[in-house]
């Protein structure tokens, strides 16, 4: 025999999974643990494989291999398959690596035909268990192995219930079954046009072919996509021996925990039933009992499982789901698997299995999804009152939290609605800077347009605020103030519900529950601190962002940008008259209006920061973003400032860009304007010195953003420099200070080696490099992306997780050249892959010193990092 | 002595430019072949940097090492500097290594004060030369020098003129003169503030510094800015003694050039005076005559001057432009330099040059200045009708040629006006595709904004129309058919003229004169493609342009632009019946309209080029780029289609992109819509197998824009493949193509090795690419690109010249990858920089396969290619 593809559950173990899938691998591993586990095997997804391209048959020496399996299973347990005295039967279960709904599930009484149906009546004594059984497994494999509807049987199930009066399964006699079964073999051939197959290796075959094909059906293909599972994994195919549970009150059935899978709490948690199959559990047409109650119907076995179930945790080192049947009183185990959790039940139970010396602190922190953290910091719905909503629609999961209100369309509505008491909802197509104080003043914020790194994505994140952004079904009308989703139309006042962190839209207002945050979670975040080698700072531009991403512990604010300020209230009046001027004089006179407000911003968040690293990244955004649009605003505008509307109007023009992603922004408005950096720099240096005085000593960190040549930042830099030397004269005081850049255009990556001579630290824009690298506009590739993805030409949005391959060859060849010329620059990462996991490992792997992700992402952040290290360790 | 600061003419050559600046090394060499060069001597270029160190003074050792060399030349001619007697007196000339306007000019009979002139005087026997000589030296000094006013001077010249009643300067006696002198005299104390210097050692330092300041004064810091010129090269000084042409009728002075400047012609070409000095000649106080005048006057040293220039152009292997004055019958020769000409003479000249086995073709081809070929190729203004024109403003020299029209605000009115007779400028704020076939129709082409590679700058090049483009001082009002210039309005029709070498508009209409392709011409070419390694091909999208291109020399179609032939009349409208399609059936129809066309399209352009290859890239901008945008041609197009206009507009709105630059185009539009490049490619293979069949056989080369990621390649060329075996099976025929890409995204020259595996050949579509790489949106980085070319930020714009530093880097990284992948990969460029001579060099040096470029560049870029393949071999 050229191929192995057939393994027998004495020949695994656990470490086969890729070979068995993740079901064959643990009845293994079980198996060889000497545990009671009934025996049979596996046909490995290399079968699978092979399955098709042998054009979706099974080969000869496959059948053949299988046939010496079952074979060597019927002399372990010397009975032979479908005997018409005493038939062993088998149950056939499909086991990918990774489990995945979808696929085919469970077929059980495999191998009964019309004469081993004789047979089992007369070995059990019971002919009423045997056509039961009988009946189950026709209608089973006719369901899940050859697609005949269920539904077919289930009415002629009711027609004979109704013929003789029957109001429950169980009044059923065994010749009312007899009758259904003739009955069901009937359906069988006239929707398959064959005989009901009565060869056992027949029915065989025919199973294990279904589970191959369950593989590629149309929802597995989905789900793998949606989990980026590869196509080529396969599935294995589980055949087991039967054991039954419905053998009488010695018998029985039940699932359970190791330990409590809502709290983590050290008990074991689940149900079985007495004298019962599995699937009765499942369809809970009988109540099953609490676990602990096994204890005083079988307390022998009770212990015997309980032993088990502790064995398998030691073993597994991990919580246990384990599945098990009692038949005449013997305890036979069907699978153990890793029980999945809540996020808080995964921490207690990771932190209590260090403390019982079970694992150690780098298995507890490899083990938690750090994506999943997020649970454990922002409200959730309530779960009852959230299965009793009315689902609308679904966007993109911008910003998790949950969040219901009354909806509307600007700022303005919002705010006179939050002021008569309302809590809102701020709809709009997309978000624009000028939202801002109705993003921060609304519960949620629900987008029609734009991706994972949209304005509203970007900003609700960063203030760990829920945002569904791009749901494209929803259609906003802002002029009418309108939201239509299909045709229900939804006015302003009306209240929906947002789920930020599954992105669903519900109608209607739903209760909310505040997570616990229990104290295991502090001392499992202090191990994580203890095990990362990357520093975490916060993107934070204001001083409430500074103290959430401070008590996350944020170890330095990353990215402070200096616009969202530009927009307060108090101070656009002095912003817009900055950008009108009609020269450099007019522009000071601005500026030193503005002055003393940013002073006063740096001041606050320097002291949140208590003297941990603050990066300050100079004025990026265009002009434009600062000037009102619409011929409304514009005579407003005219005449708070005292100037005629048309030259407002043709300086709105004139700064109008076709691609303002590439336009005159960043350190290229220092070039034309230096003054506005020279006061942005001011402002920094006074709020230091105001808190020098106080005994906090801030050493700020001054970033200016889209460099893409040396003598561009050396120009900039001059005059920075200048500025800060004025301010140390004036003040007589000294200020420690780094002055860095963004390296976020491509050729700043390139030429990062003579950028390095001038720069005391690079700053990854991650998000804006994106862009440029592959030439995708964040604002506009919402359209193409989902395509890409869908038609799997990109694994998943670079804007997500960073693009390795491309994006971080770039980044690779700053850093190699950065280190070259000043070995000690400081690297870091401020992009919104700074909170992305997947990303995280790759800046460890490539040696950054720090990432910044928004206040919400810092644990996440944290608890990555220290993976990735841990990891690159091993 | 520490370091060498002043050569003697004996002591250097002409291969040393860098340090004696070009008339230093000329007079040098001169001295060494032999010829009868006035003695003199030297200060180098390093002592104007050392100048320029030493806070602007003279330091000891260099006045020690002038005074040696002034005592040096004393001795040689057996005269004292500023003899009482006999003087010896000094030129002081600037001499860069580059030639310079703005610099210090010269300053004539230097050394000669209250004492010295009586002794000039009586040397001469001349009282009336020595005054006038003392007269002009005092003005020379002092206006150059010194910076007094000329006109001071004038004044008083013209005060004592009147007074006498002299009508002519020569009608001035000697006493006359005297009493100017002292009047001079009296200006300068009283403008400088002290006596006239009679030393003629602070005379010759303080003009020797004067020389040195005049490199860095404004004038001359803007010129080598436009020029490239390094800052740091400094300039050198000349000092010469003195010889007179005004000594009598057997003296004279002149220049002349060893062949003719305007023609080429191989006959002596030049002027002279008799008994005047060389500042006469240029004044034009008396008319000067022709060279060959000068053998009947002094038939010797005519023969002489004869033997010298022949001399002096073997020697320099040119054509030369001397400078000459004869003393009492003894020529001296002054100056020699290589003589400016006129593109055709160099063209004449460097031909027969290597006719005569005077130089080689390389050398030949080596000194033409690619760039000058294009006064070849377009007609030009009269020169005497242009002086007399009135200059309105200047924009960007942006496409070469001479336009007059009657300006024009839309095509509309353009297509009008030509209808009614009249030649028309398209005058526009910035154009698009919809302006087509305005620009077609119209002589030439003003916009008051974008840049080089604006849409009417890269257009108008590629149909060879003169475009003056990003005239910042023109204000263009399209909507009142206005165009202002400062106060001058210019009403629709109104007549303009533009010079697109210079970016020079006129008022008023111009006389234009054809330029005459001269026989060597061809000739020329001919060497430089036997000397070139680089393929040259051409950006074509018309059967006109490829007809152009062809007889320029093009080797084939480099880039064939789709999207031009979507705008034509007859097929618009079924593009935007395409767009706007609500379904997949929809779009197709509208494609099933089109594909005739563009097969037609397709079989006109293959059947120009004869069988060359020819690289079509499909469809490329974003489709919003089709479909009109005001609400009038909505409703037009809602009739036209019979469609509901609130639908296009909703397309239109859905269309609409913040960075249209980074958005749903080029290969992204074929990953939603694959039925359209499907439609393209059929339309290809159709118009090959048309051809194949008249015996003309075709391999198209089909190129996949804006392509990032090697499964994006896969899955459009999977598509094209497709459609094209589709093809050949319905017509039993095949035609042999190439499917490659272009390079234009950075992530793409990153994965360039993947990318191979799937293309044939990579195009690098460097516009876009340096767009991306910089993050420099070429539509708005007009408004601050010139300002960081003018802070020496960036030594050129990128998308005149490619950046190699940076973006070189990527165009490196690329051909690496794609070659270890391919080794035979053909790789080419078709961006904007195809054109362009310096890029051109670095695209041989990093050995592509071919550039491809606009029509009216492919002889420049011929030239360049030889030129860099000649010079990598040195």
């Amino acid at each position: 025999m050229a191929e192995k593809y057939v393994y027998s559950f004495k020949e695994g173990n656990r470490e086969m999974r890729s070979l068995l899938g993740g079901k064959g691998a643990n009845l293994a591993e079980m198996t060889t643990l000497g545990l009671n586990v009934p025996p049979g095997f596996t046909i490995t997804t290399e079968a699978c494989n092979r399955f098709y391209e042998e054009s979706e048959e099974l080969w000869d020496s496959l059948k053949e291999e299988i046939k010496e399996h079952i074979k060597e299973t019927e002399n372990q347990l010397g009975k032979k398959f479908s005997d018409e005295d005493n038939p062993l039967l088998f149950s056939v279960r499909s086991g990918a690596v990774v489990s995945m709904p979808g696929m085919m599930d469970t077929i059980l009484n495999l191998g009964l035909n019309d004469k081993s149906v004789i047979g089992l009546a007369n070995s059990t004594n019971n002919e009423r268990f045997a056509y039961d059984s009988y009946r189950r497994f026709i209608q089973m494999f006719s369901d899940v192995a050859m697609e005949v509807p269920k539904s077919f049987f289930d009415s002629v199930l009711d027609e004979v219930k109704e013929k003789v009066g029957a109001s429950k399964d169980n009044d059923l006699t065994a010749d009312d079954l007899k009758e259904i079964v003739e009955q069901y073999k009937k359906i069988y051939e006239r929707e398959i046009g064959e005989k009901f197959p009565q060869d056992p290796f027949n029915q065989l075959f025919l199973a294990t072919k279904a589970v191959f094909k369950s593989w590629n059906n149309s929802r597995a293909r989905v789900y793998r996509m949606l989990h980026s599972i590869p196509h080529e994994l396969g599935t294995a195919v589980n055949i087991q021996s039967m054991v039954f549970g419905n053998m009488g009150e010695n018998s029985g059935t039940g699932v359970a925990f190791s330990r409590n899978p809502a709290t983590g709490e050290n008990v074991m948690f689940g149900e079985f039933l007495v004298d019962a199959q599995g699937e009765d559990v499942v369809a809970g047409i009988r109540t099953p009992e609490e676990i602990h109650e096994l204890k005083k119907v079988m307390p022998e076995v009770y212990d015997q499982f309980v032993n088990t179930a502790e064995k398998l945790e030691q073993h597994y080192k991990d919580m246990q789901d384990l599945e098990f049947t009692i038949e005449n009183g013997i305890l036979y185990i069907l699978q153990t698997r890793n029980g999945k959790r809540t996020t808080q039940a995964a921490i207690n139970i990771a932190v209590d299995m260090v403390e019982e010396g079970l694992i150690t602190k780098e298995e507890a922190i490899l083990r938690m999804e750090p994506s999943s953290l997020s649970q454990l910091l922002h409200p959730n719905f309530d779960e009852e009152d959230l299965k009793n909503s009315t689902k609308l629609s679904k966007g993109l999961a911008a910003s998790p939290g949950a969040a219901s209100g009354h909806i509307y369309f600007n700022s303005k509505d919002c705010i006179e609605a939050v002021n008569s008491g309302k809590k809102v909802i701020l709809v709009r197509q997309e978000t624009s800077p000028e939202d801002i104080e109705g993003m921060i003043i609304a519960e949620g914020i629900l987008t029609s347009r734009g991706g994972m790194t949209s304005h509203a994505a970007v900003v609700a994140r960063g203030m760990g605020k829920c945002c569904v952004a791009g749901a494209n079904e929803v259609r906003v009308d802002e002029a009418l103030k309108l939201m239509k989703v299909g045709d229900k139309v939804f006015e302003e006042g009306d209240l929906i519900s947002l789920d930020g962190t599954t992105g669903i839209i519900y109608s209607g207002e739903i209760k909310k529950v505040d997570p616990e945050l229990a104290g295991s979670f502090e001392l499992f975040m202090q191990w994580v601190n203890d095990l990362k080698r990357l520093e975490v700072r916060t993107n934070a531009d204001t001083p409430r962002d500074a103290k959430v991403a401070f008590s996350f512990g944020a170890e330095g604010i990353g990215l402070c940008r200096t616009e969202h300020m530009f927009f307060q209230e108090d101070r656009i009046l002095a912003v817009r008259e900055m950008i009108i001027a009609k020269d450099t004089e007019q522009r000071k006179d601005a500026l030193d209006k503005i002055l003393p407000m940013q002073q006063k911003d740096f001041y606050e968040i320097f002291k949140v920061m208590q003297g941990k690293p603050v990066t300050i990244r100079l004025l990026d955004p265009p002009l434009h973003e600062f000037i009102p649009n619409t011929k409304e605003d514009i005579n407003k505008l005219s005449i708070e400032l005292d100037i005629d509307p048309r030259y407002i109007e043709d300086t709105v023009k004139e700064l109008r860009e076709v691609n303002p992603m590439l336009g005159h922004r960043g350190c290229r408005l220092a070039v034309t304007f230096p003054e506005i950096y020279r006061m942005q720099v001011r402002a920094i240096m006074l709020a230091a010195i105001d808190l020098k005085s106080e005994g906090i000593e801030v050493e700020p960190e001054i970033m200016i953003p889209l460099v893409g040549e040396k003598k561009e930042l050396d120009y900039v830099k001059s005059q920075i420099i200048d500025e800060i030397a004025s301010v140390f004269e004036e003040s007589s005081e000294r200020i420690e200070h780094k002055i860095g850049t963004m390296i976020e255009v491509p050729r700043a990556a390139l030429m990062a080696d003579e950028i390095a001579e001038e720069a005391e630290f690079f700053s990854f824009g991650t998000n804006d490099m994106t862009q440029m690298t592959f030439g995708f506009s964040r604002d506009d590739a919402g359209k193409f992306l989902s395509e890409y993805v869908d038609k799997n030409l990109l694994d998943k949005s670079p804007f997500e997780t960073l693009d390795q391959k491309g994006v971080g060859q770039l980044l690779e060849i700053a850093v190699e050249k950065g280190r070259k010329t000043r070995p000690d620059i400081h690297l870091g990462i401020c992009g919104e892959h700074g909170g992305d996991p997947a990303s995280i490992e790759f800046f460890n792997s490539i040696g950054l010193d720090y990432v910044s992700c928004s206040p919400f992402r810092v644990p996440i952040a944290r608890l990555a990092a220290a993976q990735s290290n841990i990891k690159s360790k091993k």
